[in-house]
């Protein structure tokens, strides 16, 4: 058994393993992030940009969050095929196994539908955990206590999530309704979900901030993958079929047959749909509040916050060779061409500067980039997306 | 004696020649037009861009606004060294001995002077009109009115100027206080000037409209070439000297040596200090108003201005390559990469997009690019300059 930096116990082979040692990291890495065009596009998605000046990708970011708590052999990563090489760029340590690549997104059921059915057909028991690629998260080591919160409550039979503890009234994220604690040995925070809610107006967010009872989603879903797996059945019958059936095939030689058979007939539906909201109904969601900073840097406005510490009269840059000339203007400077970018006297702008395109808009309108984007394809001006 | 298309008389050889037929244009082609920064720029200054859509460089225009009155062969253009190619280019029909080249820039009384002094030794009694290269007019017809009557103004001993009926109570501009009407053959119009005012307040400008004897000042000069000089030599004897130097060796073998020695000390100011305002005290200035649209194009919210026809909802776009998509925006793109522009949400924005720089501002606050010129000169990043 081995002891990782952080004490946690991880990869063990003892005759009844922790459920932490039955842990496996997940990281669906699919999404494109089309309200961060034109920084963030199909060939360059939001998980492989460096967002915070980490000096890493989000990616990265995320591998080097969960490897300390599954081992960086228990993580598996579903990408699509486009952006292998991208990834196993990012990602050295992982191994051919512990990657599924999609040949068309699927959405999420799917992704870590998969995930789980092959990890439970090579370990049965295993307990999966589902964190995406591209968020951002500013204090592990709370995190990792949240995961292992999580880990138990999923070991007691529970679909769990990590709930975010709100630090302002939000209306980009959806929120968590808490109910009552419940009693899992090694998961003291855990409460019950009584549901779902999605991106709430301003007045709404700020009345379930007051109340002290909602949590963001940050969508991460931790769970038994035989218990994840039964409840999708329960909504998605086709959906869990499909997915077995290229489990079963997955370590064989039949696997590409299969999968040119099976995916591309998938339902496409997010997880929160098809077990998050149901499993909460019937009383088998528990959720462990987080009490560390995360951000799911949703658009430039986020992302302009998230740089500048929340002071607004500031002007954040990124991009390693930005050259920015800015005379009393605030908001945020993305540069990825190197040249001279001069502000005068624009306040909350959002410049995003591309070798072929360019987007300028303010933190307030941020979340209109993804009109721009479909406005885009409908006028199959791919070239830029 | 030949008629142009207007008919007005133009390059006559009778032997007592009309005052039109003596006229000689020039084109003083020198500033840059920082404010216009990053379009215009050392490289590419404000005269050889088409701001106005027309299809043609400011310079072409000015020239075929020109050409009806003087004759394209009477007109003489005083540039920079750097500039001589891509004038030539704009004007395929300038001839060697009317181009005027500056090895560097001495201010509008050494430009203009030079060109009084060359064309005065060559034709004495020449009347000589000078006017900005890169401003711009939209009623040809009643220019030419303004400038006939500004020759029969300087025919008759006067410098005669263009003043330009104020549309609004604008503060880029100088003013020219009119007084009584002077009463000279040719020029019904021509009002004696009582002073020069420089840039007002708005409130003060609101003033100088309702008084309704203020005209914008717009930097046209008419005048006989040896009145004009001899105006200068009561303020600028030096410079005089300098200049009948100059034009003493300029159609000599002599030319280059002089110019070496000359030109480089000769002193740098503006016309309308050395000569306009001088002569305006001594009751010889004389003003035409000119009824006609006129803007220097000072900066891109005059630009903006310009190009919108004043309507402030619109997007003015620029650039031939230009693909812009924008989403409830409104101001000026000035596009010279073909890059997509994508504008969401943001009012009155001034986005510059060129090559190797990046310019984002408000019409508000477009009055301030000049600062950033400044700032770039002084920390020596000349190459975007």
């Amino acid at each position: 058994m081995g002891v990782s930096e952080s004490g946690i116990l991880w990869g063990g082979r003892g005759t009844e393993p922790e459920a932490v040692d039955r842990f496996y990291s997940v990281i669906p890495a699919g999404g494109i992030g089309s309200r961060l065009w034109p920084l963030s596009r199909a060939a360059a998605p939001k998980f492989l940009h460096d967002l915070t000046g980490s000096g890493q990708t989000l990616l990265r970011d995320t591998w080097n969050r969960l490897a300390p708590i599954s081992g960086p052999h228990r993580i598996m990563v579903v990408t699509g095929r486009a952006h292998r090489a991208a990834v196993e760029e990012q990602l050295p340590e992982l191994t051919d196994e512990n990657v599924v690549l999609e040949s068309e997104g699927k959405d999420s059921s799917a992704a870590i539908g998969l995930a789980a059915a092959i990890l439970q057909k090579r370990e049965p028991g295993v307990i999966i955990g589902s964190f995406a690629a591209d968020h951002v998260i500013n204090d592990n080591r709370r995190f990792r206590q949240s995961v292992v919160e999580a880990i138990a409550a999923a070991d007691a039979g529970y679909i769990a999530t990590i709930g975010i503890t709100p630090t302002e009234p939000a209306i980009g994220f959806g929120y968590i309704k808490c109910g009552e604690p419940i009693d899992v040995p090694g998961a003291p925070d855990a409460l019950a979900v009584e549901g779902f809610v999605e991106k709430p107006s301003l007045s709404t967010a700020r009345k379930y901030v007051a109340a002290g009872t909602y949590l963001w989603n940050a969508g991460m879903f931790i769970a038994r993958a035989d218990r994840l797996l039964e409840q999708l059945g329960k909504t998605q019958p086709e959906l869990l079929a499909g997915l077995l059936e290229l489990a079963d095939a997955w370590d064989t030689p039949r696997r590409g047959a299969v999968v040119d058979q099976v995916w591309p007939n998938l339902t496409k539906i997010a997880i929160d749909y098809s077990v998050a909201e149901p499993s909460a109904k019937e009383g088998l969601l528990a959720v462990i509040p987080g009490d560390f900073a995360w951000d799911d840097v949703g658009d430039f406005g986020s992302l302009a916050k998230l740089q500048s510490g929340g002071r607004k009269s500031d002007l954040a840059i990124l991009g390693e060779n930005a050259r920015v000339l800015a005379d009393s203007s605030s908001g945020i400077v993305v540069s990825e061409t190197g040249r001279l970018i001069s502000l005068i006297g624009v306040d909350n702008i959002v410049v995003v500067d591309t070798a072929d395109a360019l987007l300028v808009t303010t933190s307030e309108h941020a979340q209109r980039v993804k009109a721009v984007v479909d406005a885009l394809k409908l006028s199959g001006r791919t070239d830029v997306l």
